[in-house]
């Protein structure tokens, strides 16, 4: 980010109508925009919203009440226009692209090997990088795959340490049963894949989706493009990241503190503060679409407001 | 609100693409408009912010480090098109109209007598009643006037008790000093006004603003025009009216937990959970405004979303 234009924002913010510091994290949000877009004066013209879709072998473990059919089926209810992430793409202003990886060729089960070979694993990297609008000021990112809130519950274990009980939670439709089958199914894993490297970490666990999400945040820092991530399943995708580099994601911001109990855990781990908190466990991008509409009051505050000065209000 | 499209509104959400409950506090807005439109599909054409401002005797007393003149001058802002509530307004499609007060004519000091009489506060009711647009779907509140901060934190203490330390905050630019004196001249104004009735306590502590505030709940609530209230400042002015009877809230939401540390306290004691949480501290409606975006997403998702029939997705 560059530095001049994060002082010149500042500056302006000082400047505005409003005692400084009174719109929080909005004030933020616009000195951030003005690092990766190198002007004081930032703004979206175009917003582009990436939700990639896999399956997982994990599923044989039986740690989704859902079919693996749903993925391909909700896959296509995101072309159709029918899913939340569509709604909130079009309240939102952001252009969807659905990105699926392979959905007929799961993932391996993670208890019995690597989820994924190194190959896959950057193959699938390479994908999500490519999908990326060079052309966005901003890269919402979402994912889709029945069974991968155990994938993610994996890789915050892996990266971050502690039980598997910490990072668990019901995901979607899970009991209490279920939620303990996770956990248990997570320290199979661990003892299996634990201690490799960041890569070797994402490979062990995967999936694809997760490996794609990665590939779009390392293509996204060249580009400066700023990210906003998700909830709990898009973190702990980059997870890895985080921890091969944590400035691989000083573009990032995350848009929703899910509900799902590892999250307030992994947001600590990342330093992270998510923008919007509205019980949702959802994922598809729904609180990153939701989070790039207050992205966009931020900017249209920062721009639109009259300073001091120009409204002649007295200042203190 | 109407039994009936709520529970049809609640049936619709567990027939859409998610699972259930997984949007959260947007899945709980849906389906409270649904009830207050007596539509379970509800839907918002026209949104008016309403920002009341006034002036407050109690400034006398060195409450607060800018001059009276400020307020006329934000409202002359507000007009211009300048202030932040301008530009939320404008991303969150809400028709603004701005109430001056007798900006001239300030309340009185609380500390030597009622900052109103009786006929002034009921005044300034009719006068916030009045600017409600009949044909709106939803009302944003929102207030402006130098040292409401104090008023606030007055209301709230005298209708809920407690020290006035644990009411007040810093509220638009005070030190400690400052903070400490704004707790010592409430407790001179509790010391002469409590255990007033609610309409006393409005009357007694004032503003105008707050008057205009409650009036325009209770012509909404007639309306049945779902209303979010803004901050710390425009929900203790609504306190008096939870006093008198918690009923005459059921249309209002919160739209920002306020930076003010007497928030969550007053929150907790309305029993309402603000729907954002972004460290601002500005006034104006500006989170109500905000809090506009998401309950526009809210619908959007509710009536847009395929059901699992409809997109052919299997349900658990």
């Amino acid at each position: 980010p560059d530095a001049a234009s994060i002082a010149e924002a500042k500056e302006r913010q000082m400047s505005l109508t409003k005692p400084p510091g009174s719109l929080g994290r909005l004030e933020e949000m616009a000195v951030f925009m003005a690092g990766w877009q190198r002007t004081a004066r930032p703004a979206i013209a175009r917003a582009q919203a990436l939700v990639f879709a896999g399956n997982h072998g994990i599923c044989a473990q039986g740690v989704n009440p859902f079919p693996q059919e749903v993925t391909v089926q909700m896959v296509a209810n995101f072309e159709a226009g029918g899913a939340a992430i569509n709604q909130i793409c079009r309240v939102s202003g952001a252009d969807l692209a659905v990105v699926a990886l392979d959905l007929d060729r799961p993932t391996q089960d993670f208890t019995a090997g690597p989820a994924m070979t190194e190959a896959e694993t950057l193959d699938a990297m390479r994908r999500g990088a490519e999908a990326v609008d060079k052309g966005a000021q901003v890269l919402i990112l979402g994912e889709m795959g029945i069974g991968n809130s155990t994938i993610a519950a994996a890789l915050a274990c892996a990266s971050f340490g502690g039980a598997p009980e910490e990072w668990v939670g019901r995901g979607t439709g899970s009991d209490e049963a279920g939620r303990a089958l996770k956990a248990e199914v997570i320290g199979r894993g661990i003892a299996l894949h634990g201690g490799a490297s960041p890569l070797g970490t994402l490979a062990a666990f995967g999936g694809r989706e997760q490996a794609a999400i990665c590939g779009a945040i390392i293509e996204a820092r060249a580009l400066r493009i700023p990210v906003i991530l998700d909830g709990f399943i898009c973190t702990a995708a980059a997870a890895p990241l985080y921890k091969a580099d944590p400035r691989f994601l000083d573009h990032c911001l995350v848009g929703h503190q899910s509900a799902e109990p590892g999250h307030r855990k992994l947001l600590a781990a990342m330093e992270q503060t998510a923008i919007l908190d509205l019980g949702m466990a959802l994922g598809e991008g729904s609180g990153a679409g939701l989070a790039l509409g207050v992205l966009r009051a931020a900017l249209e505050c920062h721009n639109g407001m009259a300073t001091f000065a120009e409204a002649g209000v007295s200042d203190a």
